[in-house]
C-alpha cells in the first residue's frame, strides 16, 4: 500500500474501528487515495463497515461528502443570475413530484437545476418516468445543462461520471457489502451529488412508511435532520419535510402514468395528496429562493402558475429543450400505453383502510415497470392505477384498481389486491407531511 | 455477485453487520465462495471488520477455522503409530522455543509435526532461525514432512499454499483492512494451521507483555481461554501457558545467535529462562500426549534427554533428514557470523530491573535480523546478546549487550541501552508461566 501525504490507509481505518473521529485530512486523503487507486475497494469496504458500525460526527460526515462532492466537477451556475434550489426525495412509490414540481417553480422564478436517479427495488426513478416522453434525453454536458436551466427554467437529468464519481463507486461497493443503511453514509452520498448541481438551497422530501427506505418516523426523523444539519454546515439553505409513504403517492404507480399524472398535476387535475405534497415542497423551495415573503405568498404564486397554464408552458419548454416532444403536455395520449387493463375488484363492501406502498411498488416492478437488478430495463407503458384511495368507500365488485400489462398477471393482479386492506368505517385521516424540519429544529 | 448455494454474500455480512449469529453453512459457504471467486476480497473485508466489532460465539470461530482449514490438505500422519503433538507460540522476542522444544520432546517419544511461520516486525521466526543452519529445508512437500516425522520424531516446515490457503489471504488482506487485532480471527488463524498437521494435542505458549502481541494480562488470558475452548471444541487436548514476554527470552536475539542458544540448551548450557519454558511447555506436550503419568515424570524424562544427550542426538537426525549440516550441534561456532562485535555499557551500577522486550526486537530488526515488511530479506549472522539479565547486578562501565552487526551501529547501541533500566535494588523476582489454561479453567 502507498501513502498519500504520509497517511496509511490501514492506520486510518483503525482510527475509525476503534471509535476514533477522522480529521478532515484523513478522510479527504482516504476517499482521494480511492479514486487514485493508492486505497483498495477491500479497504474502503473495510472503511464503510467500521463507519456503518462506530458511526460518524457532522464534521466526518461533511468531510466526507465534500471529499465525494469534489471527487468530480462541482458547478457553479455562475452565467444564472437568480435563485437555484432543488429538491430531493428519499423515494417512494408513486412518487412523480420532482417531474410537476421543477416546471412548477420554475415558472415562479426558481432555477431548478436537478439532477435525478434512475429506480431500483420497488421505487421508481424519476429519469424512468421521463424517458417515456418520446425523445427526452437526460444524457448531456454541464454546459448544456446549465444553458437550458438559464433559458427555460429548469433542466432534469442523471448523474453523470463527470459528478461525484467517488460517490458512484461508493454506492456501489456499499450495494454488495450490506453498508447501505447508514444515515451519515446516506446523507453524505445524497449531498455530495446535490451539492455539485450548484445550487443555493435544497429542499428534503424525507419519506417514512412501508413504501418508503425508512419505515419508521424516528429514522426518518434522524435521517432528515442529519440532512439538514449536514447541509446547512456545508453552508446551503436546507428544510426538510417527512412526508408519509405508508399508501403510493396520487394514483398512478408506472413510468408513462406517472408522467402523465404530473402533468394532469400541472393542467389542474391531480389527486388531493400528490397536490399537496408537492405544493407543501414548492413552498418551501420558493420561500428557500426568497421569491416570495411568506408560505401563504408561495402557496398562492403556485395556485396561480397552475390555474393561468405557466406551469404547463414551462414544461413544454423544458420538455423542448431536452429534445422531448412537448405536445404531451397538452395531449397525455401521446404517452405510451400497455395493450391490456386488467382490473382488480373489491372483494367486500367498505372503506380504503390502508394501500401497502410496498406491495405496490413490488407489484409494479413485477409487471416490468421496475427494476430488480441496476441493469435491468424497465416497460415505460405498464404499470398500476389506483381508482379508490386510502379513506373511499368501496362497493364490493367495484374496481380498486387497474392493471395496465402487456400479457396477463393474475399473479400480480392478487399481489395488488392484498395491499389494500378494506375496513367497515372510515379510517382515521392521516397528515401526508408529518414534520418540517429546519437547522433550527431542535 | 453469484450465489452459493441460495446464500448471497451481502447477506451474510448483514446478518454479522446486525449481530446475528452466522450458521456453520453460512460461514463454510462464505469461505468457499471466497477461495471460488464468487465472494470479493471488497465482502470478505467488510465482513472481517464486522467480524472485529461484533465479535464472534465459539461456534462461529470454529467453523471459520474449519473452513479455512479444510480449504487446503489437512493431513493425517496415518503411518506415524504414536502420540502427535506440536506447540504453538503467538509470538515474541528472543522466542527460540519451537528450536530446542521439538528435538527435547521427540527424543521423549513424542511425534512433533511442526509448521512454523517468518519473522515481521519487532518479533523473530523460527524458520528464519532455522535457514541459518547451512542446507537446512523448511520447505517440503506433505509426503516427505510425514516420513520426517515417522523417521526422526520432529520435522519443522513452513506453511505451504497446500495448507489453509483460505487462511494466508485472509491474513494478508486483514493485515492491509486493520482486522488484525480480533481474538476470534486470530483463533481460527492459528488453530487452521496447526489443525492441518495431523495432531492429537496442542500446546498453546500465550506470551504476554512488552514484547509480545498481547501487552495485557486480560487479553492474553481471553486469547488463551478462547484457544483452548475453540480448540476443545474441534476435538483436539489442547492446553496453554500464559508466559511472560516483558524481557527478551534467554540471552540472545537475531537468529544464527538464537539458533546457537537453542542448540547450546540441549547441550545443557541455557539461561534459566530459556530452560524454564522450554520445559514448561515440553511438560504439557508429555502430558498431553500420554507418555509419562505426571508433571514431575515429564520433567525428569525431560532433564534426562539433555543430560544423557539424546536431544542432542535427535537435533542432528532432524537436521540431517532436512538437508542441513548437522556438525552445527557439536559445534554451532559453525554458524553464520557478524564480522563486528559492539559493546553496551553500564551508564551506572545497580540492578538491572527491566529490559524492554520490543525495543530489543526493534533493534534487532534495525540491524536486520527482522523484517518491516513480508518481503524484506533477513541477515541471519546479526543481532543482540544480553550479558546482563533483570535481576543481575552491573558495575558503571560492565557490558550490558554485544551487538552483533556488520557495520558500526551506534544509533542502536544508543537504542539497546533504552531498552533497559538499571535500578538502586534488585526487582522482585517475576514468575515466568504466570498461568495455566485448560479447557476446565473457569
Amino acid at each position: 500500500m502507498t501513502a498519500r501525504q504520509g497517511t496509511n490507509p490501514t492506520l486510518v481505518i483503525q482510527k475509525k474501528r476503534d471509535g476514533g473521529e477522522l480529521s478532515r485530512d484523513e478522510i479527504v486523503g482516504f476517499v482521494s487515495g480511492y479514486v487514485e487507486g493508492t486505497v483498495a475497494d477491500y479497504q474502503m469496504s473495510a472503511m464503510l463497515m467500521a463507519m456503518f458500525l462506530r458511526g460518524m460526527s457532522d464534521a466526518e460526515t461533511v468531510s466526507l461528502m465534500q471529499a465525494m462532492l469534489h471527487s468530480g466537477k462541482v458547478m457553479t451556475l455562475e452565467s444564472i443570475r437568480g435563485p437555484k434550489v432543488d429538491k430531493h426525495s428519499t423515494g417512494g412509490v408513486g412518487d412523480k413530484v420532482s417531474i410537476c414540481l421543477a416546471p412548477l417553480v420554475a415558472s415562479c422564478g426558481v432555477f431548478v437545476p436537478m439532477i435525478s436517479g434512475r429506480g431500483l427495488g420497488h421505487t421508481g426513478g424519476t429519469l424512468d418516468k421521463l424517458a417515456s416522453i418520446d425523445g427526452f434525453r437526460t444524457e448531456m454536458d454541464g454546459r448544456d445543462f446549465e444553458r437550458i436551466v438559464r433559458d427555460v427554467g429548469a433542466c432534469l437529468i442523471g448523474q453523470t461520471s463527470e459528478i461525484a464519481p467517488a460517490d458512484m463507486r461508493i454506492y456501489a461497493l456499499r450495494d454488495v457489502t450490506a453498508t447501505v443503511e447508514s444515515i451519515p453514509l446516506i446523507v453524505a452520498s445524497i449531498l455530495s451529488k446535490k451539492l455539485a448541481e450548484g445550487i443555493d438551497g435544497l429542499v428534503l422530501d424525507v419519506k417514512v412508511g412501508r413504501g418508503a427506505f425508512m419505515q419508521d418516523g424516528k429514522g426518518a426523523r434522524k435521517l432528515a435532520e442529519t440532512l439538514v444539519r449536514v447541509g446547512t454546515r456545508a453552508g446551503k439553505r436546507v428544510v426538510a419535510l417527512i412526508t408519509d409513504m405508508s399508501s403510493p403517492l396520487g394514483r398512478c404507480v408506472g413510468n408513462a402514468l406517472e408522467t402523465r399524472e404530473a402533468l394532469d398535476l400541472l393542467a389542474g387535475r391531480a389527486p388531493a395528496d400528490l397536490l399537496e405534497c408537492t405544493v407543501a415542497l414548492g413552498e418551501e423551495m420558493l420561500l428557500l429562493a426568497r421569491v416570495t415573503r411568506n408560505r401563504r405568498a408561495a402557496r398562492e404564486k403556485l395556485m396561480t402558475a397552475i390555474r393561468d397554464g405557466s406551469a404547463s408552458r414551462t414544461m413544454e419548454r423544458i420538455i423542448e429543450a431536452q429534445g422531448g416532444d412537448p405536445r404531451v403536455v397538452s395531449d397525455p395520449s401521446r404517452l405510451p400505453r400497455a395493450p391490456l387493463v386488467m382490473s382488480v375488484q373489491a372483494p367486500r363492501s367498505g372503506f380504503v383502510a390502508t394501500i401497502d406502498a410496498r406491495e405496490i411498488g413490488l407489484s409494479a416492478m413485477a409487471l416490468g415497470a421496475g427494476r430488480a437488478r441496476a441493469e435491468d430495463p424497465v416497460d415505460p407503458a405498464v404499470g398500476i392505477e389506483i381508482l379508490a384511495k386510502p379513506g373511499e368507500a368501496v362497493k364490493k365488485g367495484a374496481p380498486l384498481a387497474r392493471l395496465h400489462v402487456r400479457t396477463p398477471s393474475p399473479a400480480v393482479a392478487d399481489q395488488v389486491l392484498r395491499a389494500f386492506r378494506i375496513g367497515p368505517r372510515p379510517p382515521r385521516p392521516k397528515p401526508l407531511v408529518i414534520d418540517r424540519i429546519t437547522s433550527r429544529t431542535r
